[in-house]
């Protein structure tokens, strides 16, 4: 069989044909081998990790299914695993649900399965439950993957949008806009192939960093939307106005001509291996300190800050405040 | 905005606004209030009802959104929420997932939502986290819906098909295929409109009065690929054989009528608001008391029992034993 076909997702021989020697075999874990309905995880487990339970899902999209730095399995792990890790959280547990266009090459399948169960086992992630469903031709594009995570946040851990106060500051810890520059320019053919690369990556470690230090206030991290997103989204919870500097802004020479070629803010770019991180000025030292020392934060730096007056603004590179709108929409669509 | 366009999946100000008027509206609860990227559930409260936690995922990709009995929405709670609920476990909190096809009227979007949020609250559970994604027109077909959910399993409760051993009775709770035959019959126009009704419903109720009773070994719900699915699965798990008895099967005569219309065995039929139970023979008739003094089982049966002869057998209305075979795919695509 080289092609998903429509009796795959329909609870036959062919569905349970594929689920053992695909999924069960590229996702190979104790709770999936039990074949139950439901995977059953001993909450003992859990509570040895943390006083509360981080849960997220997101679904993906994205179009192209493969694209420099990743593909869709990648991204359906990394994105869920960060937004269960922002909450400070080891994420441990994903679902994982496949929407499958009949036709889609079986080959196309199992490199996206195969690319989601190593991702998921370098971050010490099981895929425990799962489902499988499969449209007639034309009525999705290609492949569709939800996934849904969690873990244990540890009881010495509560951060959050709502905590951040006045003179707080804002770091970012890399370079923005690598993954929405990646896919713009595969989609548009712009030619910038090998100078781009999506960011895509599992940021647990690099979170995990910032545990010992009390001045740490909040994280997200800067997926659709971009920085900007996040700021708008921490400015609301936390009521105040946000201000960041353009200058500060990390942003690759790459992303930056692309930026400046189609007249696009690398602000609004997606990331998906970016944090942005709401901190005690006492704090912001050592945070930017211990990010740098990781691989993954080298390039960390202070972008902004939590002022008095509502709003987002952006002091330009000379000197000029302007406000920061969400725009109505992303430049560009699934790019996650 | 009368239809959803690309931008409510973008990140973007239109998102938020979707995401304000809309899911936070209709799901209102504490902790999508947080509008933090994770919903944090309090442990403590999962370990007052249980020792393990039971979690499980699925897409819902039905057509048409509509049904008598249901729409996607109540469908996308019932269906996740059953999944855990065999396990034993209460469902308290889902996860949600919306792929939107750019062009849905904003009606449609509201009305399904609506359905998931009451079906929800009736159930006691929570619509905790969710994402929406909108793709270009034609790169989905209107609308789908993935649902995680989860629950605490009771320490006392220990099912699972593994359990099952040879003299066990199967029970099913109500009368097969209402769903399958349903959707069927719509979407063929057979004119059997206002006799048919899909069983669409959240069973806790129903699983939980079976808490009590020692004899209670396996629960599954029987929906895609039909009772005949779960036999299969059941028979897989504990190594032994499954017979069946055809005059003991509960079908009601339009779903009945409809089969022999199309040469469709009920067996086969999906349906959204049946279990099918494994019990030791001792309890079989305590257990067929109880599921029948519940407004949901009123119409449970036993239909068969768990034999040495490996294999699933069913004896038909002359005594005839034939081998039942797993279809290799159901006859019915997007059932569910």
């Amino acid at each position: 069989m080289n092609t998903v076909e429509m009796a795959h997702g329909s609870g036959g021989q062919a569905m349970q044909q594929l689920i053992n020697r695909l999924f069960m075999e590229a996702f190979n874990n104790p709770w999936l081998a039990e074949q139950e309905d439901q995977a059953r995880i001993d909450l003992a487990t859990l509570t040895a990790q943390g006083d509360r339970l981080a849960f997220s899902t997101d679904s993906y999209v994205i179009d192209p299914l493969f694209f420099p730095g990743g593909d869709i399995g990648k991204l359906a792990v990394c994105g869920t695993a960060n937004d269960v890790a922002v909450s400070g959280a080891i994420p441990r547990y994903l679902s994982c649900g496949f929407i499958l266009e009949e036709g889609l090459p079986m080959e196309t399948l199992a490199a996206v399965v195969n690319s989601m169960a190593q991702t998921a086992r370098e971050a010490g992630i099981a895929i425990v439950t799962g489902d499988t469903k499969v449209v007639q031709r034309g009525a999705a594009d290609k492949l569709f993957i939800n996934t849904a995570g969690m873990g244990a946040i540890p009881p010495d851990i509560h951060w959050g949008a709502q905590r951040l106060s006045v003179g707080d500051v804002l770091i970012v810890t890399g370079t923005l806009g690598c993954h929405g520059a990646t896919i713009l320019n595969l989609r548009e053919g712009l030619g910038l192939d090998g100078e781009l690369r999506s960011d895509c990556a599992v940021l647990t470690p690099l979170i995990q960093t910032l545990r010992g230090i009390p001045g740490v206030k909040a994280l997200r991290d800067a997926t659709r939307g971009g920085v900007n997103a996040v700021v708008h989204e921490f400015a609301a919870s936390c009521g105040y106005g946000i201000e960041l500097t353009e200058r500060s802004l990390p942003v690759k020479p790459a992303v930056r001509g692309l930026c400046e070629l189609l007249g696009l803010d690398p602000l609004n770019f997606a990331n998906e291996g970016k944090l942005v991180i709401g901190v005690e000025r006492a704090a912001a030292q050592a945070v930017l300190e211990q990010l740098q020392a990781h691989p993954s934060g080298k390039e960390a730096a202070m972008i902004g800050e939590v002022v008095e007056r509502k709003g987002v603004r952006l002091t330009g590179l000379y000197g000029v405040k302007r406000t920061l709108d969400l725009p109505h929409a992303e430049p560009l669509p699934r790019i996650c």
